[in-house]
């Protein structure tokens, strides 16, 4: 640390991402989808486009705001997009609960959360799962405290029942709720249609799962006119051009592309579906994950063994070394092929 | 403003970026560069690194980190890389002056540092410029607070030297003097290596202006390996994946371009020179801008009649509503064809 940093943040602990490698391995520990963008990111990323960089892009974002608000059936202005979902929640825990605001969330979820709290000095209550790891939603029923949910959550993979989310939203309404959709798009149920219904919803989304553009960083956030022009307003206070010109116009054509996403998380889906059942046959405990991910443990060697036994063989799952689910390996979805790849190595460390 | 929003941000007023268009202009108004970036740019751009955007980038920018200490004689640990050189600046001021710190800069300088106080909470002291527009580094000599001074200053262009920077640096080893060099390619005399040699020192500079990816939205800064580690937490617990897989490729390959980059500035400096003569013919007071744009003030008309005339021509200019800077205008400098039209243009306005 320098002598400068302010005492703030001499205690802050960061967020730790996934391990990002360059060699050649199966990599199911950052929830990465196998596949390549839609073929027309690349049409758009073209020559001419590359030679007007020197131009700033739009800060307003209208391309890609509009192409977002049309999927969804919104106006542009409902619509906030970031570098990243990881900006959107920033913005959003930044604004609406910082500096001594109120701010609930399940105690196992995205590890960012917390990290956001602490960074902005806002007060974070953490609410244990049940048993079986799903969310309660009677915690959430009239909390009075500003909440945000991954819906799927993560790492579980478990999900909120519409109804359930609509219970929460309605009985918080001098509250914001937040929902982190990242992993919708493998078969929840959205809450996206309530922000027409509720002015305290903002429902998250991102690029980097769905639309195989983790790469990119690009993710959105729905909610109310007035939410929206907020987090618009800390936008142009922090930093205005916060999506390059590349970004804008290849999230713009990849959400377009419903046919060539839709075929491939309907395989990514299957594949889950079909790597559960042979886990659950080879003895692992799995969640009903809902995502792009897999949440097992295993009844023959521990989750920090099996993590590092398929690390030798050329395989990266995420292992989280925090209580409660520190026998439970996060796995990505990739190819069937390498879930394949995958399953036999289990087998071999299992039955070695 | 929404419901939710902190009352901490209910006042805040956000920076006013300059227009961005769509029609066909000339668009001298938000200091852009004429020119498109290095052929080398678009080679990196390749489809096999856009079929590779599913996955995350790296969050470490290693290539990009690389790439820069190379070309500023010093090591990766001593550079942070931030979404545009607002995002370093904003991050800096976050951690540096942040929740009550105290900081000083020029009145009249980048808009933006008022901002940043005020989202962040900073007690910011805003020191008049002398009656040339030029910076008395003596007001700056021991001052006991943070310090950020755009050298070249912007919207004057007029710059401090090797020297008075030095003394600034020396003479308040307790507190962070944030140097930001967006402009310094076009010929002042750059501090950098003063980060060897004392280390409470940040250099910012960016890709918009002197290397034409204004649409890319690259920054960095270069300081000490403390104050950079500092950054990086501070990221970390914001943004992780800041910049984009294409962002960080681009701008690696364009900052070692410097044959490409040195011509392009060379014709910029050429033409800011000879347009900085013509207008002092017809009238104007121009500043010594060592930028890449003029800071020009007419004895005939108005300096905001005179960017409105020029709007009805095609030619975008920025006017600052603001005390003592209200009657100059702000020119980026284009092409030299773009700047003969902009004197045909004035000409044909101040003689109707």
């Amino acid at each position: 640390m320098s002598r400068f940093l302010s005492k703030n943040y001499e205690k802050l602990v960061p967020y730790t991402p996934g391990e990002q490698v360059n060699v050649k391995v199966i990599k199911l520990n950052t929830n990465e989808s196998p596949f390549p963008p839609s073929p027309k990111v690349k049409e758009v990323l073209s020559e001419e486009v590359i030679d007007k960089l020197n131009l700033y892009s739009d800060p307003e974002l209208k391309e890609l705001r509009s192409a977002i608000a049309e999927q969804f059936g919104v106006t542009p202005d409902m619509v906030f997009c970031g570098n990243g979902s990881d900006d959107v929640l920033a913005f959003a825990i930044m604004g609406f609960c910082g500096a001594g605001g109120k701010l609930c969330c399940p105690e196992i979820s995205y590890g960012f959360y917390p990290v956001y709290a602490d960074i902005f000095g806002v007060e974070l209550e953490q609410i244990p799962l049940k048993d079986d790891f799903s969310i309660d939603a009677n915690n959430y029923i009239g909390k009075n405290k500003n909440i945000v949910i991954a819906n799927p959550n993560a790492p579980t993979g478990l999900t909120l029942t519409f109804d359930e989310v609509e219970k929460i939203v309605a009985s918080n309404p001098d509250n914001l709720v937040i929902m982190d959709e990242a992993y919708m798009a493998f078969c929840g149920e959205s809450c996206m249609e309530l922000v027409k219904k509720y002015d305290n919803l903002l429902v998250t989304r991102t690029f980097s799962k769905s639309h195989s553009l983790a790469g990119l960083r690009v993710g959105f956030g729905i909610g109310s006119k007035e939410i929206i022009d907020d987090l618009n307003k800390l936008k142009y206070s922090f930093n205005p051009y916060n999506l390059n010109t590349l970004s804008i116009k290849a999230a713009a054509a990849a959400i377009a592309d419903n046919e060539y996403y839709d075929d491939k998380i309907a395989k990514i889906v299957v594949t889950r579906e079909k790597t559960i059942s042979q886990l659950r046959e080879s003895g692992f405990v799995c969640t009903d994950s809902k995502a792009n991910f897999i949440f097992a443990s295993s009844n023959k060697i521990t989750a920090c063994d099996l993590a590092a036994e398929l690390r030798k063989k050329g395989i990266l799952v995420r292992y989280f070394n925090k209580a409660k689910i520190d026998n439970y390996l996060r796995i990505t979805v990739g190819t069937d092929e390498e879930m394949q790849t995958l399953i036999n190595a289990i087998k071999e460390i299992t039955e070695a």
